[in-house]
């Protein structure tokens, strides 16, 4: 029975995950990859990237529809520099926009527990209509649910998009050994906001949730993959396209960026920087050739966008650091609460 | 404060739906209309029908292109004749059949307490792969979230569709005066299986949750629009027509199908008909002229299809039986418990 169970002993955990769903299978690692194939929908048709963040489908002249679906779930709903409809918009633009696609249009579904405030309501309300009108990317369709209260924590958004992408712009190109790997931006800043609020602790950071097709349309033509850190963090994100691309990754340590306060705070609550979920930064993948002049035009955007690391032979995920090498595994457990 | 609020005292009700969401506000009914048109989204680009069960944009060579979104909160999540996975995938595959679109693939979102049960979740995904390869519409991309034990009732599904029209085939044809409304099977049977499993009653209702495409692919030629009567029921959805085309409607009470069993039920239940979710069923407006043919093609599927009604000229649903006409208004309040 799981309510004899103690939550924190966690060998009793990893039983309760066979029979039971537990945090772990929602935290973008291991358990969360290893329920999902084994849902193994069998009837595909003729769709690609059914595994990606986004799926595709040819609707002719050399055009492929885009497709994803992200469910919101983060608490607090408001946070330093956000809310959850910001965050929600944000992340499915963002994954229509690591697939190279022009976003035509997202869904609104919320679900709301009976006795919500109706003034936070239009609050999230209006952080989504100003995105929306800021970005010209239309919310189309919507669906609104309210559950009884006691039965639901608050409220919940899914947002799902589509966007057309040119078979050419698609970013699904083959990486090559030495390739450079790019980000945008600083790690860790939207956990550091949510944790902030939760913990109630002081802090200047703010959460970096914001749409990054900016940046991805000024460097488009550069761009062989890209990908944003969501949940897992760097760790989940690299390790999935090591799998997906049968190669390997040297990270270059010292050159991944986060701010100071970020680097305290993390290190402080013994979190892994590399294993937090940014929502608002992508990693991408160019040329080594071209490296040099990607970091410049992402820099115009972010200061702290920087080199980070290269493709190389093998499967894994490895670290440079001044202490030698070391692996950067796919994040297994419950990773950090809630945050997206 | 809302601990302190009777929730059995309508008056107060009234007053809290103002303040906080209320059950209402998810019903289908006036209430969920305000509170949409209050969100009042700015910018809709060159999408239409975004008022609609699924909106479109035109993407060239006389095609649109139709996108939906819909979150189930069904409780139980088995009943009678199915669950909320199958649910789930009827409804969005219906939303955009009766834009008349043929559905390309659909996205699947799973939001789950912690401790749910991993057999339920097999099962509940077992019987979306099954609906997915039976009708050949894919599930192309997903997500899996996981909510702490106590922050969710077990599990809820968003599934968000697209689909393909061509201008021609689009169900958003202009009503006349005269037309016909046909309705495709019986009323209530969705609602009569759950209330039996949530009250513990016996009935041989199952529910009539079903994708509606080969229905409505087979008298597609016929039809001026379609809709599936889900949330607040016929009565919601057509006031919806009415309003939105500007023209009356006449139901015709004794002919409007119900199995039997359904009616004893409602009417010791004393909820309305006319107001429940069906999620199998759909209504559609054809010339007078094609009314029979229709009808006689529709009951070669479930032979409860009928005439309905017709469009006359005002901006309301009249009902008229033996005892006189009558309105039938848009839904208030609280309709049913969670039925989709």
């Amino acid at each position: 029975m799981l309510s004899h169970i103690d939550m924190g002993n966690r060998k009793v955990v990893k039983i309760v995950e066979k029979e039971f769903i537990g945090l772990a299978h929602g935290s973008g690692g291991k358990e969360m990859v290893d329920l999902i194939n084994s849902f193994s929908f069998s009837h595909r048709g003729t769709w690609k990237n059914v595994d990606n963040d986004a799926a595709t489908i040819d609707i002719g002249e050399q055009k492929k529809l885009v497709f994803t679906t992200d469910s919101f779930i983060v608490h607090p709903i408001f946070f330093p520099g956000g809310d959850i409809g910001h965050l929600a918009v944000s992340g499915t633009i963002n994954d229509l926009a690591v697939m190279g696609a022009k976003p035509l249009g997202l869904s609104l579904s919320f679900i709301i527990e009976e006795g919500f405030s109706f003034h936070d309501l239009q609050t999230i309300v209006h952080s989504i209509n100003l995105l929306s009108t800021k970005t010209k990317i239309p919310i189309v369709t919507g669906d609104t649910k309210v559950m009884e209260k006691g039965k639901l924590d608050q409220i919940i958004i899914n947002t799902s998009g589509v966007g057309i992408v040119s078979d050419e712009e698609l970013f699904t190109k083959e990486l090559q050994v030495g390739d450079a790997i790019l980000l945008s931006g600083g790690l860790g800043e939207h956990a550091v906001a949510l944790l902030s609020k939760r913990f109630d602790y002081e802090t200047s950071i703010i959460t970096d949730s914001k749409p990054v097709i900016d940046e991805i349309n000024a460097v488009k033509k550069y761009i062989k993959i890209a990908k944003d850190p969501t949940r897992g963090g760097i760790a989940a994100t690299l390790n999935e396209i090591c799998m997906r691309n049968k190669k390997g990754i040297l990270l270059y340590d010292k050159d991944i960026p986060a701010k100071q306060e970020v680097r305290t705070v993390v290190e402080m609550l013994g979190i892994n920087l590399y294993e937090l979920a940014c929502e608002g930064r992508f990693i991408c993948f160019t040329e080594k050739k071209h490296a040099k002049k990607v970091e410049s035009i992402l820099k115009t955007f972010n200061n702290d966008a920087a080199i980070i690391g290269e493709v190389t032979q093998g499967n894994s995920v490895i670290i440079q650091s001044i202490l030698g090498k070391r692996m950067l595994p796919n994040p297994t457990g419950r990773i950090v609460p809630r945050i997206c």
